[in-house]
């Protein structure tokens, strides 16, 4: 609907396109592979006799498995530039690894789903995500679902309001912990970092969540002192709401100050989902980039994207058993039978049925009855058909409904009927 | 329609259970991951000294990339066999990774798809292989494909009939290569084993590949001498075919006596499937193995498989074209516009289209008009819908065909009618 065709990336990358684009810790948790063959033959004997893991791994492993599917694509988009029309608007679903501890949330592989608009800074790519984001969701039906949004330049505008001078990102890893540690964690924070008390309260005043419309807007105009990324940052975010009514869009996003996600990243909107009340951290995160390519070489092309945890929110669908029935399996017939005779005439029915797209499997072996109907209930068949020698004489089948445990004798006409 | 579930197993496992499943060749061709952290702490001072890649390589990595679909399942079949009914039907599309030198149809990561039923010695399900076979080519239209079978047991007879005494595997790999070495390597090889000169010509007669009918089976019937094996093979031959009769499978396999693919796992039917004229090795192969699981400590549970080369089937498609034209992409439309007030104009008319599932795009910036006809050819949308003044206060719009170069205004009512 939105116009974002699918790419795949191999799940190997050089090393080189990795390491140092996740920060130290990132760096650890890549998986590394080992080079295939003598992988020692080329070490030299001063790396090898130190036995140090940490200088001998760049020798003997030089890919790795990719981390993200942010870094691949920007490989990607420099490697093919020449190829790509721009604004290239693609997704990617596929899996990640992190050689992580796994634990509830987190694991070694799961799967990421990331669409970015790259090539245009046009903000009807914002206001797009925001509309997909809202699609996503209510299709998903995981209507708790709250898309927070900040904006780096307004982030700027307020750090300086709140007379913080120096580094902006130790600020924003401080309030980015807000939601962990609460305003007492994060004043203490403040205030070992030499930020007065009275500031401290006025960032208090400016940081509530509140909807993200023209009004939040006004509040943000009045309260935050005039700057540059003050003017840019709320003339952009004026546009996204204008832009969200004209997409029709229905959920307004929160906008949340305190979000940071990787700040030094980003450079305007800033996106982060989560699912409320559902004990997982965020579903999704995304934002506008200006400078994903420049590492790879490829400068001045700016770009938005997002990324959704596919098994975080399969995670909150299991627990609030948001999967709807497998309606096909209702359909679904285990075909179950007495001697060699009623399974061979199974077979012949089974391929008369399937010819009318019905979903039915013959019971492979002559077996106690019971034992077929113990098999069509654990697999989860919605109904066993049942043919024996009175069947086949008179062209008919018992249906056995095995949800309600009622049987009716049906001719093949009426058995179709029920199973399409 | 037949039944099959879908899993998907982890991209590793432990390099314990993937080792010694492939062969020598195939350890050499494992992706083996570096352990993470310190990896050389518990290395022992003599194994590190003699720093031989082989001897170090278990200690430093203990994960490898999965090497096929089969082990994995047989892993997972085994570790989950108090939760599984069988006969276990399922199928599984994942990439799969060899250290290999990327050639054509060979590649470091390509996609497999198998299907396995384990649990059941019936033959029903290999009559349904059969006709899955038939189904699959002829949906991804691909009539040339030739469906060869083999049996294990009818091999043993064909080997014991020509008088060819000792290892099976050798006569095996021996034959395996007709089709690269044609007879005249063949004879050169099995008289270098000994084996005498007529009895290689007998052997020439009863190989002729020709379609497995009843016709077939009378034919080995009377050329192969009595055996245990003879009479087994040419029983579940026989059967296949009624069951293929009855399953109203339309394609007959052809009968080739010729056929091993890793005989020391197969231990009943052995199936490759070709496309003709392809100039590709075989696109899929499978087989019943009765011990696949006993590695893993499960036994006595028979099985049988098929695995399609995903990226071997690709390939041939798109040399021979065979992929239908994205019709969706022909209904797409991207929205072009002359300034920010017509711009703005499309959002709102891109939301309102979306609503009745048009696939429209916003061209995102304000630009030369020609430059967003280019954009539109060169991503493949089928139309590009025009808007500016005039059209705005009209409620029409320009309605360009890509592929014609026609153009007519329309109404949003027509419009539609003309993407859906």
């Amino acid at each position: 609907m939105y116009g974002f065709l699918p790419i795949e990336t191999p799940a190997m990358e050089n090393l080189t396109t990795l390491t140092g684009k996740y920060g130290d810790e990132g760096d650890q948790l890549l998986f590394k592979i080992l080079d295939s063959g003598d992988f020692l033959k080329s070490v030299d004997e001063v790396t090898y006799s130190s036995k140090n893991s940490s200088k001998l791994s760049p020798s003997i492993a030089t890919k790795g498995l990719r981390y993200d599917l942010t870094v691949p694509f920007a490989r990607f988009v420099v490697q093919h530039q020449t190829d790509i029309s721009f604004p290239f608007k693609r997704y990617q679903i596929q899996p990640v690894w992190r050689a992580d501890r796994p634990q509830k949330g987190r694991y070694r592989e799961f799967w990421q789903c990331d669409a970015d608009v790259i090539g245009t800074k046009s903000l009807l790519c914002e206001a797009d995500f925001i509309s997909i984001y809202h699609e996503v969701f209510t299709r998903l039906e995981l209507p708790s679902y709250e898309l927070r949004i900040n904006h780096r330049k307004v982030l700027e505008a307020v750090a300086s309001t709140c007379g913080f001078i120096g580094n902006l990102t130790s600020f924003t890893i401080i309030i980015d912990k807000l939601d962990k540690i609460g305003w007492d964690g994060v004043t203490k924070e403040l205030l070992s970092l030499g930020m007065a008390v009275d500031k401290i309260e006025k960032l208090k005043k400016i940081m509530v969540r509140i909807p993200l419309n023209m009004e939040a807007v006004s509040i943000l105009e009045s309260s935050l002192q005039p700057s540059a990324e003050k003017d840019l940052g709320l003339k952009e975010l004026t546009k996204i709401i204008s832009l969200c009514k004209q997409n029709n869009t229905e959920a307004a996003p929160v906008l949340d100050l305190s979000l940071a996600r990787g700040l030094d990243y980003y450079t305007g909107c800033i996106f982060e989902a989560v699912i409320r009340d559902s004990g997982i951290g965020s579903v999704s995160g995304g934002g506008r980039y200006d400078n994903l390519t420049e590492v790879f070489g490829m400068s001045g092309v700016s770009g938005v994207g997002i990324s959704f945890g596919l098994d975080r929110i399969y995670d909150v669908m299991l627990a609030s058993n948001s999967f709807s029935e497998n309606r096909a399996k209702g359909k679904s017939a285990l075909i179950c039978h007495f001697d060699q005779k009623s399974l061979d005439h199974s077979v012949a029915l089974a391929a008369r049925l399937r010819q009318q797209s019905a979903m039915v499997e013959v019971y492979p072996d002559v077996k106690n009855i019971r034992k077929q109907f113990d098999y069509a209930n654990k697999v989860g068949f919605g109904y066993a058909i049942i043919i024996g020698d009175a069947e086949i004489e008179s062209g008919t089948v018992q249906l056995k409904d095995l949800e309600k445990g009622t049987q009716e004798e049906l001719n093949i006409h009426q058995l179709l009927e029920k199973l399409s």
